[in-house]
């Protein structure tokens, strides 16, 4: 049987939810990733040092009563106009490795978003100083839905250029544009990079039917901005690394008159990365896109194990504990192998 | 009390289904506008004269039933590959104004669409010949959503060049170069514009939450594209007419994995016109775009009676007979005069 191995991958961008949803879905993730940057952008938001601490403790029970005890959460705290320097230090202290600004009103809960950037200077200053990434949803808020990454960029390049030791990612990058302009700023400046936006473009989303499950922010874009985005992922530039943006959803929330944005790709995440960067003919390019360029940029060591999967055909679930799966009922070619 | 009044309009392109379907939603319809243009792509499709006659009975028994009997249902035959001169000659007999073209795949129901306009020259000769009104669904097939009514534009040209005498119907038109291209061709090529079309860009649909009741094909596209509709709509060029392209589908083949493509315009149409056309200060306008500029182009007679709207706010119910109505939920300026 063919098989595909490599050292256990991360996720540097990972939405768990809190309560029954987390229990339902961490899981899935716990299962093939050995890191997770846990997204704040719960209800109530991780904003600070004791909601890291309240949120480390209740993932490690969901961990621990599915016998996953070997998953590492890596935590975000969301910066909003009420962060200080202080609330910096004090998650540094308890763990959190990123800061993530939502600009207001963006994506899922960002109501509390960033209005002005420039405002929250003192906040960047501090976790330049000490070392926090910063993590942006990279949307500029009130654009035309297609325009908002790219209208956002200015701001990027004005924040690298103000914090020239400041880590930056720009988050689930979906347009040609962003591709560039991060590959022209300084090493300082970084991309994730998910599976759903190496697979679609907008034409999954609106084209015939109208799919809620394909439906996320940013939104999926043009074939040439899938092109670029590819282009990255298989590139070799350490500037690019894998965060999956999965976003649970219970069904009847994706299923209804106001649907939420966001795919859960965590249970089919790392047999489709296979897929694709197979058929890229770049199988060779997955591990470092999914286990070195991300843990480096961050400053983590390279996880220790290894992720095998089989070239072994599966049909994705209809529904997984409440939650419609991405590419649900579809067959993927790649199987976690047996243990 | 304010009120607005003009001859009864028409709707040059109207989707009613069958069955049960049609009972629930024809009163809406019926109800406001004098004559509708029905669209043959229902399930059998309307292909030839004989589907005409029996569709005619279903449509008149279901209005007398509703005790609505003075609308007038117009009649389009669905053409494809099957379609002959005397398919044309025998459905003008039977009072078809129309027929409409579905490219292959590119909307609702259009799976045995056309895919080889050339081959269909004898058919539109015939129409030409006869005076039957060429309708076009205006998208090329197997493009990018946000480009195929652009790229079908040269096919709009050539059969305007072709059959030079032939009344073409560019439906419900989404963009400014489709505004610009009929503007720029012989009188014989018009336009119907829809409300939703009007009203909706692509923010409205996945600007934030997914909207399935704002999502219709063509798709609303970008403010610039609107914005050169709305303009077109007021502009007093007869080349440019109403039809709403009302298209209900049951909630639950909205709001599902994968959703229908359709607003249900129809319960709000002209409260709803009346609404935009008096924000643009146009509403001296209004009259022609919905009673006058079609029933010319179709050569046909200005409905006789007078429909009247009070400007008397209501709101919109969340669902009617199964069905959710564009705007559920929101309240509307202007409401039919009781009588």
């Amino acid at each position: 049987m063919t098989t595909y191995s490599q050292h256990y991958p991360d996720d540097f961008h990972l939405h768990l939810r809190r309560g029954d949803l987390l229990k339902a879905v961490i899981g899935q993730s716990a299962y093939q990733f050995a890191r997770g940057l846990i997204m704040p952008n719960t209800v109530p938001p991780i904003l600070n040092a004791a909601f890291v601490d309240n949120y480390f403790v209740e993932i490690r029970l969901a961990l621990r009563n599915l016998r996953l005890p070997n998953f590492k959460p890596l935590f975000a705290i969301k910066l909003n106009h009420r962060t200080t320097p202080e609330t910096i230090r004090e998650a540094i202290n308890v763990g959190a490795v990123a800061g993530k600004v939502y600009p207001i009103g963006v994506t899922t809960n960002s109501d509390d978003g960033v209005s002005d950037f420039e405002s929250m200077a003192p906040v960047f200053a501090a976790m330049e100083k000490w070392g926090m990434v910063l993590c942006l949803h990279g949307e500029k808020p009130g654009e035309f839905c297609l325009d908002r990454e790219v209208e956002f960029l200015p701001t990027l390049d004005c924040l690298a250029k103000n914090f020239p030791k400041l880590r930056i990612v720009l988050e689930h990058i979906s347009t040609a544009k962003a591709v560039e302009r991060v590959q022209s700023l300084p090493n300082t400046v970084a991309a994730t990079i998910t599976a759903h936006h190496l697979l679609l473009t907008l034409d999954d989303v609106i084209g015939g039917k109208l799919r809620p499950h394909n439906f996320c922010l940013p939104i999926a874009k043009r074939p040439k901005d899938r092109a670029a985005v590819r282009m990255a992922a298989i590139s070799g530039n350490p500037k690019f690394f894998f965060g999956s943006d999965s976003a649970p959803h219970l069904k009847g929330d994706k299923e209804c008159a106001e649907g939420c944005a966001g795919c859960y790709t965590a249970p089919v995440a790392m047999p489709l990365l296979v897929q694709i960067f197979e058929r890229m003919n770049a199988l060779d390019k997955l591990e470092n896109f999914t286990s070195k360029f991300g843990a480096d940029f961050y400053h983590l060591p390279l996880n220790e194990g290894t992720l095998v999967l089989e070239k072994r055909p599966w049909t994705v679930p209809k529904e997984i504990n409440g939650v419609v799966p991405f590419l649900a009922g579809e067959t993927m070619e790649w199987s976690f192998a047996c243990e």
